[in-house]
């Protein structure tokens, strides 16, 4: 990939389901439950786009190098989970991880939104992941001890959207 | 309700549907959407036992006085979620919150559990629920602020399940 090729964030399209599934494989950090679970979701948002998942995918050119999912919280007001969030690790050091957030981040002010949660591991091989979180701005809010698996916590991170910013 | 009726625990059954939505709605704390929630998650339990949804009902006598929904979490190991606990306002104090919480106990025991997890609102309303999880052992183990509405945090319970008892 020629690092001068710039990153645009759009709106996912059906054809991007492969690239997905490849980017999320070659991730390594994604359980089996884990990548059909992603595959569950885009193809729940292909064919009901009111289903509340929203997808964008980061482009460098015409090939895929990273891609999103987030969605309103249910029973709660202006609060968004981010769902999933991953880069192609060819394309890592590159800014792709911050402007899929960018581009998040737009739509949540956008729709007034107040917060976003993560919900992810606390393992170790997370530790880029969470590191990345606070870059932008998100808060470590809760651990639940032993949550995943004995010794694997879950962490949550939030970030607070300030209504008049 | 004669109090000397004696509370059973066993799996809701398909007739129960309109008990449950009617203590739901006497409950007093629900709202329309949650309804909507519980009765989506009984339809789904009715249509595909597999579903992952378990549910059980509190009887007395013939009548229904409380219910409980829990289910395997995604992407965890011997993790639950606790999704639905009530009783019927007029069975209060009679042990029907407690019978429903020992029963699962003992399914996600015998189901080599590790944790259940109760995510809920800490707000006014909602403490006489939050004192009750502590009275079932459960720690109160994260709380994110604003999550529902701003001033109305979410708490995170969970209960550990040693399993050497």
């Amino acid at each position: 990939m020629k690092s001068e090729t710039r990153i645009q964030i759009d709106a996912s399209r059906p054809e991007d389901r492969a690239a997905i599934g490849e980017i999320a494989r070659r991730a390594g950090v994604f359980t089996r439950e884990e990548k059909d679970s992603i595959f569950e979701l885009f193809d729940t948002h292909l064919q009901s786009p009111d289903s509340g998942y929203e997808w964008f995918s980061a482009r460098a050119g015409e090939r895929v190098v990273g891609f999103a999912c987030y969605g309103p919280t249910p029973f709660a007001q202006g609060a968004y989970d981010l769902y999933w969030i991953c880069t192609d690790p060819d394309g890592q050091g590159r800014g792709v991880g911050r402007a899929l957030f960018a581009a998040m981040d737009a739509e949540i002010r956008n729709r007034k939104g107040r917060l976003m949660m993560i919900w992810t591991s606390g393992g170790r091989e997370y530790m880029p992941a969470s590191k990345f979180y606070e870059r932008m701005g998100c808060e470590l809010s809760a651990r639940i001890r032993d949550y995943y698996k004995p010794g694997e916590d879950m962490v949550v991170f939030v970030k607070y959207y300030n209504s008049n910013p």
